[in-house]
């Protein structure tokens, strides 16, 4: 169920676009129970508009730095969070090729009746 | 006091995008109690940034798929969601003419006094 | 720790989202304990797609307009709340010259282990 939003800087390909998708899925199937195939993601190229601190708790970030938000239901843990955030660095790491110091992740909970996945019903409050 | 985001396909024009967002605005007036003229919508077109699964949960979901994330204050009733997820369908089938498959809802809730509507002030705390 | 989406009318350059980004900054870190050095923020440029209300609550808006939506950590007192959307409104009428009435603020709370800044680490629960 989570809709995931990704900001990110332009110039980027449609290669570049799936593995961000792709890495995070991963990671998020692989860490936090979320079906493989439950995959929602809104991402935007920023030809401008991505302003941020390029040294902010002593991490150095580039202009390849995305900012990822998650919106999904509450319940995940502490510790499974933490290896959500591991897993997308490892991922994005790997393809498309991102610096761990640049990817920030920001998760936003809700609850079950929040979400209609199609069809106008609210699939998970049956 | 929503705040909506829409995310929709390119190749919209004006009547599109203002068919999603009058539906959706009638859905939020009819079924959650939502002051017609209480409307704040960004719509934003995706040339290509939309990835999304095509048949989670057993929905064919066409490349006419939108993803609409509501920002509003907490209190709705499981009940009221369902009939706001129900109308926005029904709308939006009617006009611009979106299968009920191709739409995504997504809610996410905050307090009164989260909102400034203007003038620097938190109006729904007075 | 905030991150903040800003919707605006087309046709700003550089200085107008500088300003911006700026103003909002200022603002979180002299009213709700921002560091000044934690920015990040992605703003979208709208040629079409900002459709609101120009009167609700009796507040003249123009196309101008802006929404600010910042998703921070839970926790700052209705009080600090106030004193954020007043000096947003304050710091944007200096620049880039935004009537208070042109701007809407929508906050949504979350929690310390819902960020990780970098490294595949979530920096506020050690």
């Amino acid at each position: 169920m989570p809709l995931v939003r990704i900001s990110h800087r332009a110039g980027a390909d449609a290669a570049y676009r799936q593995a961000l998708s792709d890495g995070v899925q991963e990671a998020m199937a692989s860490t936090v129970n979320v079906p493989p195939d439950d995959r929602f993601h809104s991402l935007t190229e920023h030809a401008a508009g991505l302003i941020f601190d390029a040294h902010y708790l002593g991490i150095e970030r580039s202009p390849d730095w995305v900012a990822i938000q998650i919106t999904l239901r509450r319940g995940r843990t502490v510790e499974m969070k933490q290896a959500l955030y591991r897993r997308i660095a490892t991922n994005l790491a790997q393809n498309p090729g991102l610096r761990s110091e640049d990817i920030l992740v920001c998760l936003v909970e809700n609850d079950l009746a929040d979400w209609s996945f199609g069809k106008g019903e609210a699939q998970y409050v049956r």
